[in-house]
């Protein structure tokens, strides 16, 4: 479908724009603090607000408004879409459970990965990430294993646009190396990064594979590097790892006898 | 704030209208058939997409549309804006890990709970719910007991205005019992529910209180009634419960020797 200006309606993107100005910095703000932080005027942001309250997504209380949690519920309607979450769900719990590490699921979204699944196991520093949770993909496994596989363009623009941020020392920010490391994962077919989206967090991941043989979400374990050094979690998380991630290729009705699909033969 | 129809954004209400309109029976929907959900016309729907496409919340792949993974991030910004939730987490693993039963949270959002944070266990019949998933209140213990405590009042509108639907053959849906029962779980401080949501489904939750003493999300541990007898729940389950909500109340700043608040002693 072709769209034009006029196709756009303008209010709907300022509704989400006031919705997502409440974050972790912006708690219970103001009308004003609204207004200041979508650059919207006041009596947009009052019109907004209102109608966000009326269709129960916002509260106030005073002058301080706040989300619902029927804001969940637009979430929630992605995962019952997916038949794929639902599916993987107890694979993921016993990842984590044969593992002792954290198990999670993510699909690539622009150039963030966006967790849709996980399964927390307790630490005492344990990795503190929601359902939805988006982050860079440049630097995490899950990332590297779905820009592995997204195919030699969306590589080549990704790799052109994307801000391949330094997150900690070891960031790869170099768009050739980055491309080299992603070649390397396609070859191995798994991948771990260590400390690169943040110091003392390692993870390592797999591609979810679905009917077609295409790749539609990474499977990653991930634990603090204090825990799990390199070495042990090549010879005993990746093995465990793979084995899940075949499951689950395989209730999406991936017949891995049949080889790949011809997108990932492009090297 | 008062609001009037002019102050009342109608395209963003017909936006969310659509984005709602996508669930497990409307997984891949054409434009028809999400004009048909909604009761808007096709080229209203039209311009609705394209917006939503624009902003990233839905694709389509020849005349099928479907979400995309950014819609995730809408209720991320629940979460992120919740201490609560982020801080609940630890307890919830414990609870899951000490009773070996999946353990949620939820909060009320008019007759409904939703879920807010879940910590699910593996079992061969597991009960899948994610974070965003709404269940009728006046069914679950969870519902119990957030309208249990929710204040004379709401309570009294609640067994006015609620649709008591009856889920199984158990379910209560007369409202002078259910008044009564929330006087019993407003005695006792905890509540069990028996398969009045699902045939086999057994939970048992109590509530998490604030710095200011008001209920303001419910603990439940649930799991399948083959399992786990209501004696056995009750003995075993319930006071494991009872120290987790204590201690998200008490990081949540509540201060249990000081008693509750004046909402809660209207009875």
């Amino acid at each position: 479908m072709e769209a034009n200006e006029r196709d756009y309606v303008q209010s709907l993107e300022r509704g989400f724009a006031v919705l997502l100005a409440f974050d972790e910095d912006l708690t219970n703000p103001t009308l004003a603090e609204l207004a200041a932080a979508t650059g919207l005027s006041r009596p947009a942001v009052r019109r907004l607000l209102l109608t966000l309250q009326r269709l129960g997504y916002v509260a106030n209380e005073g002058t301080r408004w706040s989300l619902t949690p029927r804001v969940l519920s637009i979430g929630q309607h992605y995962t019952a879409t997916k038949a794929m979450i639902e599916l993987a769900q107890p694979h993921l719990l016993r990842l984590a459970e044969r593992t002792g590490e954290s198990a999670s699921m993510a699909e690539l979204d622009g150039q963030d990965v966006v967790y849709v699944a996980r399964v927390p196991v307790r630490r005492i520093m344990s990795i503190n990430v929601a359902v939805g949770t988006r982050v860079p993909a440049h630097a995490t496994s899950m990332g590297r294993v779905l820009l592995a596989y997204s195919g030699p363009e969306w590589i080549t623009r990704f790799l052109e646009e994307a801000e391949l941020r330094r997150l900690t020392a070891t960031t790869v920010t170099d768009p050739v190396k980055l491309r080299a490391l992603l070649a390397e994962v396609r070859e191995q077919g798994w991948c771990i990064v260590d400390g690169e989206l943040e110091e003392g967090l390692i993870s390592a991941s797999a591609p979810v594979r679905d009917r077609t043989g295409a790749v539609v979400a990474a499977l990653a374990s991930s634990t603090s590097a204090g825990r799990l050094v390199p070495d042990k979690l090549r010879n005993e998380t990746v093995p465990l790892l793979l084995e899940a991630a075949a499951d689950i290729s395989a209730d999406l009705g991936y017949d891995r006898t049949r080889g790949t699909t011809a997108r990932d033969g492009f090297f």
